[in-house]
């Protein structure tokens, strides 16, 4: 089971076996994914289709055709302001559940410093969870960064973010227009995201949604947000 | 916060302040809830309406309508395979999303024999679940029963079980049929159901169906059918 980073790409930026990067994807591989040139990576067209491609600064190199069955066509990131508790639940869950890329984030609310060494340990468990629910890909876990630094991190049109409070449009209704082949989803810490990170995710583009009327606890939030998406694939 | 049972009925049940109880609804809530004469319950008409209700024996009394905001308007009951491990945090994610009530079944890889004293944890579990998630009513716990016996218990005409393997349709599907008022949800332990109890679930009228085609631990599937299905109320 390989644990490769994944980018979707559209149909034509797929020249004979070159896919041509935008800025946004080559950032998103080069400075975000941390790649390096002749790594490699999975290209996916959200529509079933997955090649295993290889970076070449600008492009990249095409090798092979992949068969998967058991992932989802959409690439999920999960950006998840780090609780004081549950994280490892978490992963586990989300990595069931389909999510392709798990971003931790340290915002004004987030009470938890974590070591290096939890790092380590969110791969072993996301390794582990991939394995046991069948999955053909690891998630990759990234280093927690600062809410700031990720909401600029991420290439897609389609950024959520989960809020308890307020009256948001219900993220099932979001999930309804189609076409969405990369989907970032934050959720909150205890207590939830403080009025100014709202705003400024909105500056960045999310769009703030609703989980249904209850209070979740930050560490199901999670859980049911990837529910949701991953049943798009229904 | 009260901690009442809830039943679905029909408007044609209705007359007056009168409710008239289906056969169905008088083994439920004198056999299955034990609810003596004089005892109260909430009788809601599945498409936001709730009375407070007094049982008089084959009907009831209205005593009063009630509002409510965080509940759903379905009555789901979670009908679960005691897991080995993990089972405070299924009573406490499916509280968090709106199940109004869970009843812990031994299947036949059931591992767990739990104690009298457990039944009393699972309660308080719940009922800080429904308070921290803002519920106006605490879900029921019931005492642990055979699987076989849990297949008869309840009355209601939506039934499904939620299996990993095999071709069954995706849950979400089966849920936009229209009309459902309750729901009955079984998933099973760690290591699925046994192909016996499936033919005896489909026997009893339920319907077999998939959670996504990765394999979901038995403490993830409750939590991800319960986010599916309080979606519905979008």
């Amino acid at each position: 089971m390989a644990q490769l980073q994944r980018i979707a790409i559209a149909l034509d930026q797929l020249q004979q076996n070159q896919i041509w990067l935008t800025a946004q994807q080559q950032h998103y591989l080069s400075r975000v994914l941390r790649l390096q040139k002749g790594d490699r990576f999975i290209a996916m067209d959200g529509i079933g289709k997955w090649w295993l491609a290889q970076l070449e600064g600008k492009e990249a190199q095409i090798l092979e055709t992949l068969t998967v069955e058991t992932e989802l066509p959409i690439s999920i990131t999960l950006m998840v302001a780090l609780p004081k508790n549950g994280f490892d639940e978490v992963v586990r869950c989300c990595t069931e559940l389909g999510v392709a890329c798990i971003a931790p984030v340290m915002s004004d609310r987030t009470l938890l410093n974590p070591s290096p060494q939890k790092l380590e340990r969110w791969q072993r468990i996301a390794s582990e969870a991939a394995e046991q629910s069948e999955r053909s890909f690891v998630p990759t876990i990234l280093e927690p960064v600062s809410f700031e630094a990720g909401l600029s991190s991420f290439a897609t049109n389609h950024k959520y973010i989960c809020e308890g409070r307020g009256n948001y449009p219900h993220l099932k209704k979001c999930l309804q227009q189609t076409g969405q082949t990369t989907i970032l989803i934050a959720t909150g810490p205890e207590g939830g995201w403080t009025e100014k990170e709202i705003d400024n995710a909105i500056q960045a583009g999310f769009q703030p949604v609703s989980l249904g009327r209850r209070i979740l606890r930050a560490v199901t939030a999670p859980i049911v947000a990837l529910s949701l998406i991953s049943a798009c694939e229904v």
